[in-house]
């Protein structure tokens, strides 16, 4: 008996020293853009009765309201305006757009090291969305969210390995004046973060003056244009079937700006689509081939995410809800049905219905995210932090949300077959003369770090440590990080100097 | 303006009435045995590796410690016994195991309505484990299970719509004699619930008179032979690569008392399995193979669920942990090779790490149990109530785990896709002359109900409702259900006169 217990010893001491080692970039276990797609929720024969469906949807109904610019843009690019208003689109031209249409897209970070690469099934994980209020959780109260609030938010999220991208999940109700709360939000969050930023505007004349600050950012318009580090998030439509007039001119504006466009087709099921789910996903599908006919007649090429959005409603009350299954189901179906046309996508999953980061917000939190990622969503938006079926955002449930992702991601890795990880010899070696276990072998010391990945803030304790270390709550930890990263000076601030230059153009609301 | 409103409220209306009817069974959302396998973690030629590697892993490596009916058993399969006393299998016995084993079975609950029907994807959810703890969410207390606790889980399990089987899931610390607890621990179960039951046996001679309690149960031994409501849970290997000699006789005599078997292989990844996730599933993949052809020869036929329940392990303490994605990955993983050999399988889901129903537990528990259906495991163990790493059991989790599994369930369901769903026609209607919105079309109110789950617990109020309700807390109102279930007369409760004359046989610990 004394040998496997020395053996099992030294496995100790060599685990403990490994995992002493800091983790070098080649052995994370997880790194942005994992790629999923795995798990198809659709059959191809499915995938292409609704590819069929939203080409009818384009060709028969078409969309009502695009602005006289859209509607040159579309006709030219040979769509037709009927009398009664609507744009409908001739299959040839959707096939046109789509051969145009970008098909790599680089979201650029203000540091390189945070740019993303959407292509293929490669997972990325961020925030996104329009809360009105914060979740101030020792409270358990709601109030309304700020340009402070926004501001911490970026700055958690830029120090979240699993966080990829800030797209502005709240928005800044202390700033009245709309063109002011849409420039300080993009302050708040590019000096809270070097990641990727996605931000919208209210109005098409908002967009010049924001790239003016861009521009100061990335140090001169042609910087800012090789490397644009925000994209617009765009509702360029208003479900079902119609052009959101301004909001088309938004995006004229930021393709124009070489700003990046998030398509953005907000549908809820049963209110502004159809109940079901493959109706749902049909109608966003035509809604953003409409978008993607749009932005290449504009600017050929142009890089636009596929932002098939379908939300969850509780048919019961006509309430959104977005924590659902029927949920999770309509992101995963919308991520396959980007695949089919090889276009960078985007929806959503991460949403809770619960008003506190309690075990509902955990479930539901993670059954859109994992199956987003499974189905291989290239941008799974609204993914941490955000409650109560979007209206309020939490940076507890935002840096839960941290391992949460890790761990979903885990799952997006996969299962790795090859003949080390089949093992045979190994439990060849261990079952016959060997020790009975696998505790000390090379191969489970090596794949320590490589393979697994552990919580920063979930607990794995026995009941006995976790009783002797006086029953640590997820919660209060939880605080605890938040406190400890805003208390930290920030690397992703600005330069004095730029600061200065910005707060003398624009007025800035976080204090200097 | 006008019209779009009436037509919405007219909605409303209808939608309330339709609510308001009770479900009838043909327009239930999710029931028992949905089919999954749309996730395939695993591809069709990995899968054909991890195969070959258990065959070759049973051929040159084999099991160890067979007793010695197991030997005669097995060798008069086919197999052979070397000089080392191991048993080594060539793959022709394996092929004959597989061609004459049991490839659907049906698991009887007492009732007939709770009857399960295994086979291809289908999707069961319930309780396993044998926690010695049970948590008092209350007092954040971890205290010894009882007898009263598993009677207790068994009446709850029978009330919750999503929990499909009660597999006994913590052991009666106040019953020290290992006979005593083993009878009672059935008397528990049963006596709470009409679902299937799963049990283990501590010795082989504790099963006659489990079988002689449940042939009274059943009303006589034929009853029982014809509808054996309780399954054997059955240890049958201790990993890696050995026989568990006396749990071998336990199957055995449960095999010949007609009662079906679990063959259970329980290794944890990176201690008693290589640390490999592949690796992981090959070796137990070969240990059940080897526990298959040990049925098949004891009785050909016999039901036997195939129960490669690999644990994931946190390589860095040696601490169990069953709460990660590599977790949900192991069992995800089996789930295919059961689909692989056409055979009724089994793994585990629903785990956590966490200690409380805080937000970790409805994370980890979601990942674990939604991967697992989508995979199309046949039945997902450990699937509610299971803490700190399977240590400890929860009647709190397993309330709120019947709304978490109903989420699953419902992914586990997906997207159905036909001309109704797609909803071309609806669109068409809606958007050109129609109200713009799709609240009141048929469409709508008919998959309000039959398309849509709804949690009773989890919580979708708008937070100026949930204010205006006092803010409730999921937990609080999680006890409140339990105390109303457990304050009800039991309807699987055992006629008087039966219960008198179990009690008359055998020492019944719980109070009449």
């Amino acid at each position: 008996m004394t040998a496997p217990v020395s053996r099992r010893s030294g496995g100790r001491a060599a685990r403990k020293a490994i995992r002493e080692a800091p983790l070098t970039d080649d052995v994370r276990p997880i790194r942005p853009g994992m790629e999923g797609g795995r798990y198809k929720p659709l059959s191809q024969e499915q995938v292409e009765q609704i590819h069929e469906a939203a080409l009818k949807a384009l060709e028969t109904i078409g969309l009502a309201d695009a602005p006289d610019s859209g509607v040159a843009y579309l006709t030219g690019a040979g769509a037709a305006q009927g009398d009664d208003g609507r744009i409908r689109f001739p299959r040839s031209v959707v096939e046109d757009a789509l051969a145009k249409a970008c098909k790599k897209i680089t979201l650029h970070g203000r540091d390189p090291k945070n740019d993303l690469e959407l292509w293929g099934s490669r997972v990325h994980y961020g925030t996104a969305g329009a809360a009105v209020h914060m979740v101030d959780v020792n409270g358990r109260e709601y109030r309304d969210s700020t340009v402070q609030d926004l501001h911490d938010a970026a700055r958690i999220c830029d120090q979240l390995d699993n966080i990829h991208f800030v797209q502005r999940p709240m928005v800044c109700r202390d700033i009245a004046d709309n063109r002011e709360m849409d420039l300080n939000t993009i302050y708040a969050c590019c000096s809270g973060t070097t990641k990727h930023i996605g931000t919208s505007f209210t109005e098409p004349d908002y967009v010049p003056p924001a790239l003016e600050m861009l521009h100061m950012i990335a140090g001169g318009e042609e910087a800012w244009r090789a490397r644009p580090f925000v994209s617009n998030s765009n509702c360029f439509v208003v479900p079902p079937m119609k052009f959101a007039t301004e909001a088309c001119q938004v995006m004229e504006n930021c393709i124009e700006g070489g700003m990046p466009v998030l398509l953005l087709s907000a549908g809820m099921a049963g209110a502004t689509t159809p109940s079901t789910i493959a109706g749902a996903i049909v109608q966003a599908t035509a809604e953003c081939l409409a978008g993607l006919v749009y932005v290449n007649a504009v600017k050929p090429g142009h890089p636009a995410i596929f932002g098939t959005w379908p939300f969850g409603l509780d048919l019961r009350s006509g309430a959104m809800t977005g924590g659902s299954g029927e949920q999770a189901l309509l992101s995963a179906g919308c991520a396959q049905m980007h695949k089919h046309y090889g276009l960078p996508g985007g929806a959503v999953g991460g949403i809770t219905d619960a008003k506190l980061p309690d075990m509902q917000a955990g479930w539901e939190a993670m059954c859109s995210n994992v199956m987003a990622g499974l189905a291989g969503l290239n941008m799974v938006y609204e993914s941490a932090g955000m409650h109560a079926s979007l209206l309020g955002f939490c940076h507890e449930s935002l840096i839960l949300g941290d391992d949460l992702i890790g761990h979903a991601m885990r799952c997006v890795r996969g299962i790795e077959v090859n003949d080390v990880t089949l093992a045979l010899d190994q439990i060849a070696e261990v079952c016959m003369g060997g020790p009975g276990h696998y505790l000390g072998t090379d191969q489970t010391l090596l794949r320590m770090q490589s393979d697994y990945v552990y919580p920063s803030l979930g607990n794995r304790m026995s009941p006995k440590e976790w009783s002797e270390n006086d029953k640590p709550d997820l919660i209060e930890n939880t605080i605890a990080r938040k406190e400890r990263i805003l208390s930290e000076r920030s690397a992703a601030r600005f330069d004095p100097l730029l600061d200065a230059e910005i707060r003398r153009k624009f007025n800035i609301h976080l204090p200097a």
